[in-house]
């Protein structure tokens, strides 16, 4: 089918491609005119026939709004946009009444998958109304893996980013967790062959997964990590995931430590230690006087 | 080659059993009379031919420590004792220590599989000298899985059972990242078909792993687990895991989270929030005196 | 000097009798007839001279929301709302913006102190332009405690707010530490005399505190805190410090652990840990069907 | 009354000065020939009456041991040994049989107080049978500080060591608490003025503590803490503090959180977080690659 494309960076070009590849008409803009195939949004959308569909792959924040606002002046009633970013949840209900007020129908859907997605397919969660839901199933047909999982329709508008974010927010965990692991094996002097542990464990254990392989992957490059610094940055939804846990009331103590281990891996000096370390001087520091 | 099996329960059963299909004779003792073969140890000690090769497999602790000291009146110097239960890792120093005084070797074995491991193997961490090992790999190649990976010769005596502590340390981890993100979402009445996000995140996903599978096959049967109460047992890993890290100053904040989380959910009345409350009442009570 | 005081529950009406102590002529208005000096808001406006000050007492949210959008109706230029309730920070920056449309001044001031402040003081901590705190002075005066401490101004608009949550969710921290102490002894069968251990602690120890005073009150009345539950509600503060802390990526592991554990002290049967039992059945449960 | 003091540190020689002043006879034994009243261990105990008292005040583990253990060679049934000092509370009870085998008591006393405790008094957690602990009364009254508290027969041996353990995890959790608070007024530019709400705090509110006492000294010396290093050591009673939660089965996430920031402070590169770099690498990695 028809589809439109705003952004072709690394993720909105590759799918771009796979849609091509799958059979699909796309026209994409982008702002950089080497990788678009038309000169404005609005070239866009007078070369979509309608009822139209036009998938949009910016930052979330500011560039998704801005998009979506735009889009609301140069779309008809009838057609659907489709925020494939990693916008807030809470945007979507926003984005999705902004365009309802016009009779542009919304879809958000979280996109997973990075760059092994052109060749393996992306693994999608989407939520909207199922009339608007059911028109883009080509279009997640032929974005998805093949076989039978890799898509949801997870539920109304904004599902589709709250899924991908706990799911991000589930990955912060795992990862964490073989990253302690690793630490503690690392620290002891018992094991001799941390490496060996991990690439025994990709068969036969309860943690094989792939995490543990491109886990194995990386320490068959740098036994001891040695080229790296322990610095992580995050990505937001780590955030949002803590966020949403407090306004449910749900305790999360595991996705917080490690979203907390983050913030803590970029602090040179923490903060909060020096006041420990002030502290315990407070109490020898008097010693020396009394 | 020719091994004795002591403890032929679940675990030591089942292995004994890989061993025959894999061409192993298998001598094996169980306190049990249905399961055994032998009448006592002792005879088990005397139907095996010298160098003796034993694995042991009972329960960690006392019973272990009793079977490892009746090996140490019964076998002779060259001899090889495995222990694959589930043995903290220091006490396997001092086994090793006991036997060596008696020319016994000793090599310990973590082991994961669980009742997958009769028909697709066990995944093997060992720990001991080299000529132990070497000596054992035969059997070794029978348990482990097919493939490359599933085994791993961790290290000195402890090594084996230092590495699936941590292995189960992870996989504390992990369970808890998987159940905190499952909580949230069914929490939220964003999402309307949880099970739906698990089952699609099988494919294309950064946190795709066999846990996710059993997960998806957990909520296929019981899509709300409504059946279970939220009430988890745990092992002993994991808290020698937490004692381990302590012991060696590394910050295990996920994995000590995820003990605590098990800890937690055995309490009907949380005792510390017993004291919060108290205190609450204490700001609130002396209101209505004052 | 002359002041409205919005709101006339257990800490306003407190106030307000405070004040009146002080010396200074309160005009108190609520929405409870038999607590009120005056029919109306509007009525309260009108009986208070030119340039006025009014101090909003009542619950956060929609209540201090509506009584703003009044009290922006019926004020002039010149005039100062001070916002003493439990606001958001966040709140408190679009309160004022409101108000200086139409050239009335706001204050944002937490306070402390709960139902020993009638007679010991008031914490305050506020923030706004100087000028208008400066006109408040005596009012901050007469509300504090005796002494030098209990009051600061923060800073801009939003700062006493701010300070008064993160005080909180110090205090939820210091809370917890006590109860898992007491936890912790009592769990133990080494020490007999917990109470005695608290009691003793009031003098002499690095742990001497307002807290540590209540925690024995509490213990002199219960001993082991049989009459309560391990049940603790949170106020707000605590979720706002957690999420302060992600949106400036400061991590605050013990805070949120002290949050967490009140929101799981409210669960009867943890739902994230139906899927750990969930996750160990499916071990288990594959070993009686292979 | 009598009292042979081991150990004339900074702990023990002020608190042999404290019981001189309060009417004691005191004859004191160090390593350090100019600190100490007699040449040898072997003449304090020849200068001591039957039944002697000895209160041993040297640093746990390896030191303890050696004098308990040369005690028990010098002392005669009747005898009292006290352990002073930072002791595990599982080593009290191993001490405590030693000497028993001689008929000589054994009391262990945890003591707080740092070098306030010459003219203020030190803060006394004891445990052992009360026979024992009724001989040394005299001594603990004068140790103590004024008034009914500062001190608490705990328990049976081992009570007193494992009633400070825990008064010190309170306490981690208790610093940690300020620490984190100070850090996000610090981060946030909402708040200008993060050394007066401290201060402020001293009067009136929950927080009101000790502690809260130093860090304003701190903050009075530092306004930011800028001459500091965010770097905390810890005492080894935070460590058992944990340990003996999980031996319990005791949930204590504030005190571990508080214990593993310390351990976090002291890492210039978490190797943790390398894993999670790599990790995010290998996404990204492929990328470039795909």
């Amino acid at each position: 089918m028809q589809i439109g494309m705003v952004g072709l960076g690394k993720m909105g070009g590759n799918m771009a491609e796979r849609l091509r590849r799958g059979g699909h008409d796309v026209v994409g803009f982008d702002r950089d005119p080497s990788l678009s195939d038309v000169a404005s949004l609005k070239e866009l959308v007078s070369r979509l026939q309608t009822p139209r569909t036009v998938w949009v792959m910016v930052p979330a924040g500011a560039p998704t709004q801005q998009t979506i606002d735009d889009l609301g002046e140069l779309l008809s009633a009838g057609d659907v946009v489709v925020d494939g970013g990693n916008s807030h949840y809470v945007d979507d209900q926003k984005h999705a009444a902004e365009l309802a007020g016009k009779g542009v129908g919304f879809v958000d859907c979280g996109v997973s998958g990075g760059v092994w997605g052109l060749d393996n397919g992306y693994a999608l969660m989407c939520g909207g109304d199922r009339p608007h839901v059911e028109r883009l199933m080509p279009i997640f047909e032929t974005l998805k893996p093949e076989g039978e999982d890799g898509f949801v329709h997870a539920g109304d508008v904004g599902a589709g980013h709250f899924a991908k974010m706990v799911h991000n927010g589930i990955e912060y965990g795992m990862m964490q967790s073989f990253a302690e692991g690793w630490e503690l094996l690392e620290a002891s002097d018992v094991v001799k062959d941390v490496r060996g542990c991990f690439s025994s464990w990709r068969t036969g254990t309860v943690i094989r997964s792939w995490l543990l392989d491109l886990m194995v992957r990386a320490l068959d490059d740098d036994e001891h990590l040695e080229g790296l610094r322990g610095y992580a940055q995050d990505s937001g939804e780590g955030r949002w995931t803590v966020q949403a846990a407090v306004d449910h009331e749900v305790p999360l103590p595991v996705i917080t430590a490690a979203l907390f281990a983050r913030f803590g891996s970029r602090q040179d000096d923490p903060p909060a230690m020096k006041v420990v370390a002030a502290l315990r001087n407070q109490f020898g520091g008097h010693a020396t006087t009394s």
